[in-house]
């Protein structure tokens, strides 16, 4: 059905695309405390699994999708480890 | 395939128990400050969007991930405007 994919299709932009603000916002803060290490390690494996489900049917989409979300990921480990003790 | 579905079935149970911490955390440190609005509306409306995808399909496992993450993505945003201030 056209409307399911479409809706899909927004939802995995917005879902995508929220992560360049966080980011820049961390990037600029240098901060990223209130992220849960957690959080940060599930959703990093939950993605690359996407990542390489992807990979595996060979969709560009889910491979530029989860590729975005997962640079995000590891830019606000690296920020909240760098800068833990401020 | 079997293993594509089991694949998913693991990053979607990954990337929805990741905010159970994060909210615990969230809640119990009064703080939300480095998460950025445009990441906490995009992340809502996007995995909305899903959650509304699920309804449509009857897919039980989708509007209860997509169920727990938009619970946990409202107390989130509702810590950051809360303790704005602090």
């Amino acid at each position: 059905m056209i409307n399911t994919e479409i809706l899909g299709l927004i939802a995995a932009t917005l879902t995508t695309s929220a992560y360049i603000p966080q980011t820049y916002k961390v990037l600029k803060e240098k901060s990223a405390k209130d992220f849960s290490w957690m959080w940060l390690i599930f959703m990093f494996v939950g993605i690359f699994l996407w990542f390489i489900y992807g990979l595996n049917i060979k969709n560009i989409p889910l491979i530029m999708a989860n590729g975005i979300s997962l640079i995000s990921l590891i830019v606000i480990m690296v920020v909240k480890y760098v800068y833990r003790q401020s």
